[in-house]
């Protein structure tokens, strides 16, 4: 990102939660502050050390414990510096699938993962981390390992504890083993690329796909004219190797001749669904046509055109970084006002700076991101506190899964009550209680201060 | 359930929030201990008065509060005292449904399914309530209202607080409100009553159900054979009435000719599936039984067969208690095992009582029931605690979804470790620490000490 930078002397890689524990007793035992950190892919500045945090990266616990599927759970058991992207290969060899997908799969860890309640493309479908992990080891900052790690299903004796540490960042202790459920991989996948004209159109479509389509729909994104713009030199529009046309309207008619970026307002997303019913689907897509819900749009043929689809969509961050400093904004919003956020915005910021939206329209998750030449303060007034305010009179969260972090921990109060913030730092309290040693707590009761990246 | 009895002088109805924290402050401050309660369908004595507490009933409160239904997101916000059937109905009407079904739906409140986690029989393909309760009001001991009610998807700013109340037995707080995702109803919902020859075809069948119908599949339910016999004198076996036969094997043979209560172990189970992909579902059915997996089996032919499949599955606990006393046991176990402990079970106990299973497979959940003539201190001495120290050997849980109550509250370390127990204490505390004079507190640091039962 670059708007967070390290100063730490000091970077720890245990092996085992022992010697996590080991770490964070001594740690704790001197009064110095620790930082865990993991693929260091997080958007928020959470595992960074802005001071002199001592890095605790669990990169080295990478072991894959246990794998259940002689019968039929799917249940998954492993350290928490496995990379994501490596436990989607080796479930894909097992004939399972990792209900959580992300761009930065190739380097996010599951610990991570969990610690920041990472969402990312298959929430539609596979539902959040709180409903997926069944269980986790965490050690607390005095040393204490607290074993977790079920692997049931259900378990409903006494308070469910590790909903606290999915999503604290951290704070709460540092993830040593994660336990979690994993769908079967479907027998097939299709990816289509849609457009329609309006944001309107989009929201109709979201709702058909989900009735029609019921529980085959795993993700349904959504990207602006903007954003489109700033990936169409890459593989998809224009060139006639991708997107082979399947859907005509009634008349036949080649869609993929139109122009479709000389809409007034146009919107490209993709849905991936994952099931035999084919035909279904081309029936689904044939229909929206028709219904004139859907403008244009491509099914994919093959696997290589599904992840060119996805290529695209995956691709936006990274267009994102090279076109010059991005503020970035990660919000949840009520589905209906969501876009009026980002035309607000355009008005607001004038043409100092380009606004790309982009996001998973299926979770009600906007990715706002101003994109200018340089960071510059006057843009940053013109964003904030503008962004929050609109977000919490709208009853929606500045953060909806990239955590708070550095950027936004003091940004809390725009999506929760002082009540609860209250009880928050009073949990924080009760689990450090738990030390020794209280005196080397500062005013927030914490000596893990920061957040773990994904 | 006749096992826990009320001994409460007084039961107040509160008509909303406001209510709720006028109650619980001035209890609070004259140290008189309360016992919220629901629909009063729970079944560990978790809403039952047994000292002399005062009965806070959350029935009044039943108002449904909003429904979004315009775009795409389904989310009922609504007051803890709504019966669940009632909100079904309602859901029916909008053309979605509740993520959570129960057989106690009819008197059930979704305050006290929240409160306790309550799972039933849909877990399976929507997932627990800490995946689709979206948020929550809850009022403390000391009256503070804690506003969670947020009805976003997504949101990643500090510590998930709803989900220490989703399962806390009401010890935390009362929820007095709540906002749960809905998923749209699917076009067409097909239920089948199958049979297979032993556990171990009830196990392959549900893998490769998972694999093959995907997300149609939205329940897999099983009972064995003696559940089978208490039933049996109802609707669904040898009647003409219902049960049309649709699956023949290859030879085209009546299967329902066969007395599958023969067979040397039997179980006979439903699944619900909810598409448009009827041929998909048959083609299923008739390779399951060409594989052997299946015995035998019946496809309902309409909505009323459809319910009176429902009927057999749901009437067992009534069928139960008809029978005489009966010991309920609701456990999660490794699904390879489960069937192990109602074997060992039945050798343990001898020929005084009977043994009858039934419950969630699809979830790994277990309901072991000991059907006596009457409830008998030497019977109990042959199931406790041999059916949780089983339990414990095996990582289960000795409450799926029941909860602790009463009956399970000082059973916990069977299936917590001592550091989370430690830690529910010191959460416990947390949230007692904010009432304005903690001396009237109990060890527990608890002045709400018994659970909202559903």
């Amino acid at each position: 990102m670059g708007k967070y930078r390290g100063s730490s002397k000091l970077l720890l890689q245990p092996k085992n939660t022992e010697e996590v524990s080991q770490i964070l007793k001594y740690c704790n035992s001197r009064c110095l502050a620790v930082v865990p950190q993991g693929g260091n892919t997080g958007l928020v500045g959470g595992s960074v050390p802005v001071f002199d945090e001592v890095i605790i990266n669990v990169g080295l616990m990478r072991n894959i414990l246990s794998f259940d599927k002689v019968i039929v759970s799917g249940v998954l058991v492993c350290e928490a510096g496995c990379i994501l992207e490596n436990l989607i290969s080796f479930l894909d060899d097992e004939g399972f699938i990792m209900p959580l997908d992300l761009g930065a799969k190739g380097s996010c860890q599951i610990g991570g993962n969990v610690s920041t309640n990472a969402g990312g493309l298959r929430l539609l479908r596979y539902g959040s981390l709180h409903g997926s992990v069944l269980g986790l080891e965490a050690v607390l900052a005095n040393g204490t390992v607290l074993d977790m790690l079920g692997t049931l299903r259900k378990d409903n004796t006494g308070y469910d504890l590790k909903h606290l540490f999915i999503g604290s960042e951290g704070s709460l202790g540092i993830v040593t083993k994660v336990s979690i459920l994993t769908p079967p991989k479907l027998s097939s996948v299709n990816i289509a690329f849609l457009a329609c004209e309006d944001y309107t159109s989009c929201q109709k479509l979201l709702l058909e796909a989900k009735k029609k389509l019921g529980g085959i729909l795993s993700a349904f994104e959504f990207l602006d004219s903007d954003a489109m713009s700033l990936v169409s030199s890459t593989t998809f529009l224009g060139t006639e190797n991708h997107g082979q046309e399947v859907i005509k309207d009634k008349h036949g008619q080649d869609f993929t001749s139109i122009d479709l970026r000389a809409l007034p307002l146009e919107f490209w997303y993709s849905y991936a669904s994952g099931s035999i019913f084919m035909e279904n689907l081309e029936a689904f897509l044939l229909h929206s046509v028709e219904s004139g819900l859907v403008a244009n749009g491509v099914l994919a043929q093959d696997i290589n055109q599904a992840s060119s689809f996805w290529h695209i969509r995956e691709g936006l961050p990274e267009a994102l970084m090279k076109a010059g400093a991005v503020y970035k904004y990660d919000l949840s919003l009520p589905l209906e006002k969501m876009y009026d956020l980002v035309e607000e915005m355009r008005v607001q910021i004038g043409p100092a700076a380009k606004v790309v939206a982009y996001g998973h329209l299926g979770d009600g998750n906007l990715h706002l991101n101003i994109s200018a030449p340089a960071y510059d303060d006057n843009i940053l007034a013109k964003i904030e506190p503008f962004v929050y305010e609109w977000t919490s009179k709208n009853r929606g969260s500045i953060s909806a899964e990239h955590g708070l972090g550095l950027m936004k921990a003091a940004k809390i109060h725009y999506s929760k009550s002082p009540e609860t913030v209250r009880l928050m730092i009073d949990f924080d309290y009760c689990v450090f209680e738990l030390l020794p040693d209280t005196s080397c707590l500062d005013d927030n009761h914490s000596i893990i201060c920061l957040c773990l990246s994904a």
